[in-house]
């Protein structure tokens, strides 16, 4: 099967089984360009970063002419200290050398339990595996890839799309995981994306902050933010179009289309979020500023409270109300109004009548809930995705032991 | 049967049901002094407060010569919009008519749910009922006070402890609510607390600030603060001790017992958070400052990863030190230490070999545990309570209708 990242011009992924997951399904994945990209990466800013971040920080600094990343899951390598970073490094090279490439040219991601060793055993023993079906050109794995970097993922993620930046067709693929622990203050979890797009080093790193800013920085699970998150952008330029650089016409359109393909996987993360039963999208407007629009919108995204009420499938709006105004935004209480889907709940701060038992059997019926919030201040706005919150929320978190 | 707050001189509590619970439980407390008291109160400061919120601030404001508080459960009478308004004046003015008290001598509180409009007539026929009990000499519920203020509470929250103040034996006494929506910015939910000292108005106020700061304003449940968040302080000076004035001993005597009162109660207050199965004390010592220390321990008391690991009786300490590495203070990553209880799991940055299964034995049958944490920076620390998040919480939660 084709998967999101093959479709893109010179690009192979491959995902093989080396133990690392209890449960024996994929859990080691190779990404490979045919010939060198530029590189863009954003990362956690969780205070302990883990060791394949703090390589792969090292590397992009470093480094040019990057040819792949290799991806475990099972072990998050975190938290490890002195030997983990030793073993960070020690993954990248043992790739660059089963698959003939130059050193330092391989990224390195992992995720899962955080403060137990690396196995390297088994992971060497995946990576010799992942470089014999790399090079096997009947070895179209690539939605194997995406199935390797789950952890509490039910569903692998990967979407594709292709636009026209200077008149010229480019293709952008990509896959991520993450489905707990997730609230990102950078970027989420794990995500590499790919294009054949032609860009400038700068552009590049310009085009993915933007773009993460508008999707993977703007859902949550949990309001907790992982040690590893990381998100990473290759482009091997092989669509042939001319270099973009920042603040371009071509750059405009290039950030257009690697937003819009990070909202898609970033939105996936939501609706598979621990337990989730809904995907739940909720829009802050007349905010005094874009970024009191984000954090009141973030606020009600990760209240227990709301999560919990939209499980239920009550329409509790007074506990949407209370989470915006705890959230240190300008509100104007008494010019405030709110939605829940097509249901005005509250108008100019006064409650309105509203059909509760109707609304009720919406929401049971709902699997994508739209919450809109009008502050009444500004003409800032934000969206932000994330899900609601079950038992099974708790038994994923309560029963998933170290 | 004595409360805590009848055995302190000159005040009187009754709790009386009125039919605003649907449980038929009591659902009005009303504490009386005998004489007029000096009042402080802390609020919320969440940006929709409750028009009970409202009301009081501006008579704390306006007058002194206070003489009791008036709360009901059932009805927050919280974004009720200027109906709302009228209504909790209206409660003031039904309360003082009925006890023959001066106007603007009474305080309101409300708790229960948001948006609904206040049933007034069954307030009234409730106020009628406690002003007579409260006027019977053989009348004393104080006890029915503490259980009438309960929401999702499993247990009603009293505290007492005498002290001496300039050599006088001075009396508190306080009662609380809160299960849920506990996250206190200034006060937690609605607590009451009386004294018979003899407090200048300033320095009482000043005193409840300090008190509130390292009590209720470290307690949290899930992280979500709520609309009507009051704390309300009432000194009689019946203990005849020489009024106590802003930055004197007797002062200093005063805050800490007023402060150990506190913390009874916000203990008390977690440990009773919904769903709760243990009460959680995080520590953080080692910070740059007090603030970072809080917000660095406030970050782990709300990680819903870690919350449910405890419920969970799972020593997952990567949880906990993700937490702390997203709460944006400052850390040594090669000096933080870590301890679960007696269990020291990560020393300078290296993870420690411990016994998981005895820990996890010990974590099942602790009804309380401790959680530290040395950041190794500097020599600030804070500590903070929660409760585990259990399958319980979602259920209360999710099955709460509005």
């Amino acid at each position: 099967m084709t998967s999101a990242i093959t479709q893109v011009t010179g690009f192979r992924a491959v995902g093989v089984t080396c133990g690392l997951k209890q449960s024996g399904n994929p859990d080691l994945a190779l990404v490979l360009s045919d010939g060198p990209c530029t590189a863009a990466a954003v990362f956690t800013t969780n205070a302990f970063k883990a060791a394949p971040v703090l390589y792969d920080m090292a590397l992009l600094e470093r480094v040019g002419g990057m040819r792949g990343v290799v991806i475990n899951a099972g072990n998050a390598n975190a938290v490890t200290g002195q030997q983990g970073l030793r073993d960070a490094e020690q993954m990248a090279r043992l790739t660059e050398q089963a698959c003939q490439l130059p050193a330092d040219s391989v990224f390195v991601m992992s995720t899962g339990v955080i403060g137990e060793p690396m196995p390297m055993h088994k992971l060497e023993r995946g990576i010799a595996l992942a470089a014999r079906a790399i090079a096997t050109p009947a070895g179209e794995q690539g939605q194997d890839a995406a199935r390797a970097i789950m952890t509490t993922d039910t569903v692998s993620k990967e979407a594709f799309l292709q636009t026209t930046v200077s008149g010229q067709p480019v293709r952008l693929g990509g896959m991520a995981k993450g489905s707990g622990m997730i609230h990102p203050n950078m970027a989420t979890m794990l995500a590499v994306v790919v294009t054949d797009a032609n860009v400038a080093a700068t552009a590049l790193q310009a085009a993915l902050r933007q773009a993460a800013a508008a999707s993977f920085n703007r859902v949550s699970v949990d309001g907790d933010t992982s040690t590893n998150d990381t998100l990473l952008l290759l482009a091997s330029g092989q669509a042939g179009n001319p270099a973009i650089e920042p603040e371009s016409a071509a750059f405009g359109q290039f950030v257009a289309a690697l937003t819009q393909l990070c909202i898609k996987l970033a939105r996936m993360i939501a609706r598979d979020g621990e337990g989730a039963t809904k995907l739940i999208e909720i829009t802050v407007s007349g905010a005094a500023t874009e970024a009191e629009a984000d954090r009141a919108a973030k606020t009600v995204a990760t209240s227990p409270l709301v999560k919990t009420a939209l499980f239920g499938n009550d329409p509790n709006w007074g506990r949407v109300l209370a989470a915006i105004g705890r959230s240190n935004v300008q509100v104007n209480p008494t010019a405030v109004s709110l939605w829940l889907g097509d249901f005005l709940l509250l108008s100019a701060g006064e409650p309105q009548p509203f059909d509760a038992v109707a609304a009720s059997q919406w929401l049971a019926g709902a699997n994508e809930v739209k919450l809109r919030a009008q502050l009444g201040v500004g003409q800032a706005q934000a969206t932000v995705w994330t899900c609601d919150f079950s038992y099974k929320y708790v038994e994923i978190n309560a029963e998933y032991h170290t």
